[in-house]
């Protein structure tokens, strides 16, 4: 059989291609003389499998796109304290070249707007290092995200430095305002050479994966972005990647996303997959009109809406047995809290009726550290009722299973 | 064993009990008037357990946490393009009692400030219904949700309808721009009404599962609100519900969320808890200090940041095996799109090699729409390559299995 | 021969007539009724003289051009101290229904918008008085200024208070920050009182002139208003009276002004005229289109802008004469500091020949108060350097002309 | 005798000097050395006489007391329709480093802040010349309007130009909405040496006696602005040129105004007389505070106040006598619309006795265009009338006494 995914991109692909609203954005000249008509999309499951229809691998620039990366670099390099004293997390509510800064701090209210995108930028390497310097860093590591060796498009750089005033206005304001300690038009030319990376929407939809993965690279599996930083740049992304659309596309759409002036968006949902669609006319917000509409079929179709998630636990207790003299527990799925609480709500319900117990968790999947957390507490306090604890876990879901004072329950290798 | 949930909670409450800080309301007198020292917290799983502990039973106003209430409500009388007409979606970034109306269209920004919650409540009922009539009708479905009955505090109602003059000005601005039809004193009137309802930790927690568990209450498993209703209130709610704090609370917490200027703090995790946190001292934004302070301990403890979440069908593919000359496909987990992309790549890339195709699904969980629709058409495929395929479904997992043009697999009573 | 100023004044209602551009106020049902085609002009000097044509003495609501009068009467009443703790005067730039407080303070910009002439409105009279008190006082002081018994319309009293959501909603957000005390619904009657206080263009114009001759009735010579009151009502006009069009009418016309929705304006040029215009279809600004037109050209054919003055005192020393051994100071025109400056000079830089010096002000007009203190002090020092100092004053233009320590210039009786 | 307004120049020095509160200028190096005691002030007439006192010709940096000269000379090479395109005329209420564009035109709201001083800067001289063109071409102008030749501190503007971040965000903003055509560096180059040129108190008295008396120098007599450039230039002065204590500024002092973060204002009075302070340390609002405490008591004292000026032709008709058969029309003061009113009324309520009519002006001083047109209407009128009209004027001033139709009085020259 041949999947059926590649068939739905295709046919998504189709049911969106007639809209040729919205314009092409025309301030920077390379921008202007994109072909209107190229669609594109993309996605990456965070098991590492990409699935792409139509202009997938055209390269664009990547633009305001970069900026959940190039905010997570910051992260990585100074951390949260460093890059909180500098650019807030507050949705702005407003267009993209809007400055806002926060009253008092002069803060950037986020880093998803321009002016909190410059100030990001700056923070990137050591303090006197030229922005070439800058720019190749973020090069370096948007490529470790796409898999593959990423470059700035130079004609794009050009063209977009001749017209960057609106940047230069906003990069100037922020070193009035002692923001920024770098020179203005330094931080702009880097900015700009982040902005003129070339992307392809399989590219987009990788490093989008890495996000939804935790920051694990899903075809590599090495840890590119820590995970906590993974959840910070999410979290603005949700509040602030679609400007002033943003309120309007996470009730509609529920995916963390971002767009770039050059027709891209990304989008990745946590634990399932990095998307991508490209597609060149913009709406009124900024955002392209055909790759918001594939973002929404996608969202629907695929059940992907963030606030649309179901109860995964409910079976979490398949079975308790009377084995061989033992109680065993069979637990099976995925182990977050609300699975876990069943089997210990169980436990503390109806006490086993055998004096030996078996967490039989040979069915398990992914396990989370509360879940984790609450079977070995279950495992401690049956030891500390007396009974003796056995574990079942030919996957090794529990490795180093301590449950407390160095106690640990005896590994069984067969049922 | 005891439950180690109850015994989480009590510690909780005692990690967050020396912070003082913070103000209890003042504008309003009834408010002032409360004990500051009060602290409860409760969480209701979507599977129907509560765990509670503190104050948890002590009522107090629900305030502003009605405002996701009476938007699903209206959202319900109405449908969402009706109500959207009246009130937008955008996240406003602004303080509780400011005006925040769109250029233009002078609509509210959104249902979670003041003046959109007016706009909202107006919306209740039938035109010319009095506004007791649209705050029993509040009274009562909110009584639904929280599955006991409810009442308004009526000196609650009086004391705050003394010094209503922001909600009065707010309103009378809405007539002023024909955003509102009812008399301005009747909504503010009807209004308070829905604020001054009486809660307790408990029964928030019990009303936020309902939304977590989308729409169906975790007790009665009646379906209280619709799913398309509740995804559009928790985004909202995830946007919108923290005043000026809404960025900073969805990266550090990362539950939608909304509180209550008597100190409450509601927060849904789709697909696993309802949450609630209650003490009355607010910091500066209006939220309760040790409320937040619960819920960041609760998100980090347990795992419930929206981002952070973990993918879980990694092992979907439990094994492929051929038994009695047929190919037994063993699925296990919930199946949502990332889980069943597994399944089908697998057999896209190595087909089956018996003719006959068992699909066990006698491990699953959870099967979402997408998951549901992939395995049939999976099957399907099969089916059309010349496979017999046939359905191991104890627990029927998929009811009405049907593949196409009327196709059903075959049923098979046991392996 | 007859006066050339009513035929200028025909003319120029004859140039503007044509013009049947804007629209009449349609948010007050009695606005929305009035004759559209209605125009009238009329002019009172500070000497008292009246000139109209047209439909001066058609009455209308005094509408927004009560403001300055209110502020007057508070200033008058309270202080300018506690007066500027309730409303500034800065101006706002914005549309006469926008909310435009301070912040900080919450206070008002200014008392030419409507939150201002609100929170001025309910400091007249005591605290603790009825609405009908407070307007009534208004219309006795209106009354004053006017020369004539005015009385407010109440059906326009009626209509306009079942619209005054706008005002209900100002007045409520002002008792919300505490800057009023009385009751917000009886601030909205009483202020909609004062607004529907009927006048005619003639009438306006009698109060304008009142305020160009610095508070001093133009017929009947009493002191109405405070000149310090007068000087700091005008000054707000002159900033703040033209709502959003404040700056481009003060270039354009130089005149302090201020408008009303049915299609008043009145202008006061100080020292000069108080002009009044009527003509009920309004600008965007809200501001009468053909009163408008009238004002732009009295004020380019009356060379009446203020920054138009022309220096007035060249001529102020008509001579010295040396006539029966006494040298003569002939002093002629208004003095002021500029005027006074040319005959100290004069003196300083070549002193009197003779033993003897004459002031001799019989041709001298206005003395202001620098003026006069500028010619005591000379005459104070000639009579240190030696001189005697006689004054011929037959006008009485410098009564008791003390020139310090009790020492007074020998008055003559004539030259 | 000696000129008591010296010694008044040096007491208001004295009384003010104890106060030492605000700060000297700090975010330009070259200001933030500044002796911040320094102290001095300066008034010139409109006849041209300068009175000084204190560090009155100390040199310092004009600053902002640069714009409305600027603007005088963008409107006499642009035109007022050309420059009103690029920047407005409406207060902006802000303070002088706000970016303060209109909505929609994006038009800076007024030449007083310093985006609209930069759209008027790059205005001067022709399009393509070099910043230092469009510098020397101030320098020159301002030399005109001083008196004496001025030049740009080098050191001054080094210093401003290293930390011109603020202009450069401003002036690249301008840009990007197309609103300036010139290289934004060259514009803030340009009018950092706008900003730079070296004046004292004195100077700045001169300069800004020049827009007093109408645009032409009271030294020597040549017109240096055009009048209805000046009355422009000083009405936006008055709504604007205090920043955001315009509307204090204008109640308070009454005097047009504008003032430099240097520590100078300067004051023009029309029709009276240019004043200047400069004192370095500056209140809250970037206005010097010695400096506005001098401008209080030069307003009070002198009564200066702008809406505080007094009817001037009350006494404009001395006498009507017959004589000699004729009768004689005395005529005294400057004569305006309010002082022709009072001659003309006279006449045509009580018709000259005599048949041979005889204007006596021999005591007019200043007669503006009004009061000369209502003069010649009045004695055209008495001719139809069959009068025989004559004109005694043996100063000239009714030069070519045109009364229609070629018809003129006839001249006596003596009565």
């Amino acid at each position: 059989m041949k999947t059926p995914i590649s068939d739905y991109l295709v046919e998504i692909l189709d049911a969106v291609r007639a809209d040729d609203s919205g314009e092409v954005a025309s301030y920077i000249p390379t921008l202007a003389q994109a072909d209107p008509d190229q669609l594109g999309v993309a996605m990456t499951t965070v098991f590492g499998r990409t699935y792409t229809a139509g202009d997938a691998d055209t390269e664009f620039t990547i633009q305001s796109m970069s900026k959940p990366f190039a905010f997570a670099a910051a992260l990585w390099e100074h951390g949260e304290d460093d890059v909180e004293k500098i650019v807030g997390t507050e949705p702005s509510g407003e267009a993209f070249n809007e400055l806002s800064l926060e009253s008092g701090t002069h803060r950037p209210k986020n880093p998803m707007i321009n002016v909190g995108a410059l100030a990001i930028h700056q923070m990137i390497g050591d303090p006197g290092d030229s922005w070439t310097v800058r720019s190749d860093k973020l090069v370096k590591f948007f490529s470790a995200l796409a898999g593959r060796q990423l470059r700035v498009d130079e004609d794009a750089f050009e063209s977009e430095i001749g017209s960057a005033h609106r940047n230069l206005s906003i990069a100037h304001m922020l070193a009035a305002y002692n923001m920024i300690d770098t020179n203005p038009e330094d931080v702009v030319r880097g900015y700009t050479a982040q902005c003129s990376i070339l992307v392809s929407t399989r590219d987009i939809a990788m490093m989008a994966a890495v996000l939804a993965a935790g920051g694990v690279s899903p075809v590599t599996g090495a840890q590119v972005v820590a995970r906590p930083i993974v959840r910070q740049v999410l979290s603005v992304m949700a509040t602030s990647g679609m400007y002033d659309e943003a309120g309007e596309w996470f009730t509609e759409v529920g995916i963390p996303a971002k767009s770039g002036v050059a027709g891209g968006i990304l989008g990745a949902l946590p634990g399932q997959v990095g998307l991508a669609a490209f597609s060149p006319r913009l709406n009124d917000h900024g955002n392209s009109v055909r790759g918001t509409a594939l973002f929404r079929r996608l969202s629907n179709d695929m059940g992907l809406h963030l606030m649309d998630a179901q109860a995964i636990g409910s079976r979490a207790l398949r079975a308790v047995v009377s084995e061989k003299g033992r109680s065993v527990i069979q637990i099976q799925g995925p182990i977050n809290f609300t699975a876990a609480e069943i089997v210990v709500n169980r436990l503390a319900q109806t006490p086993p009726s055998e004096s030996s117990v078996v967490f039989d968790v040979s069915r398990v999947g992914m396990v989370n550290e509360i879940g984790r957390r609450m079977m070995l507490e279950a495992m401690r306090r049956l030891n500390l009722d007396g009974k003796t604890v056995l574990l079942y876990d030919p996957e090794n879901s529990f490795p180093d299973p301590d449950i407390g004072g160095g106690v640990k329950p005896e590994i069984l290798s067969e049922l």
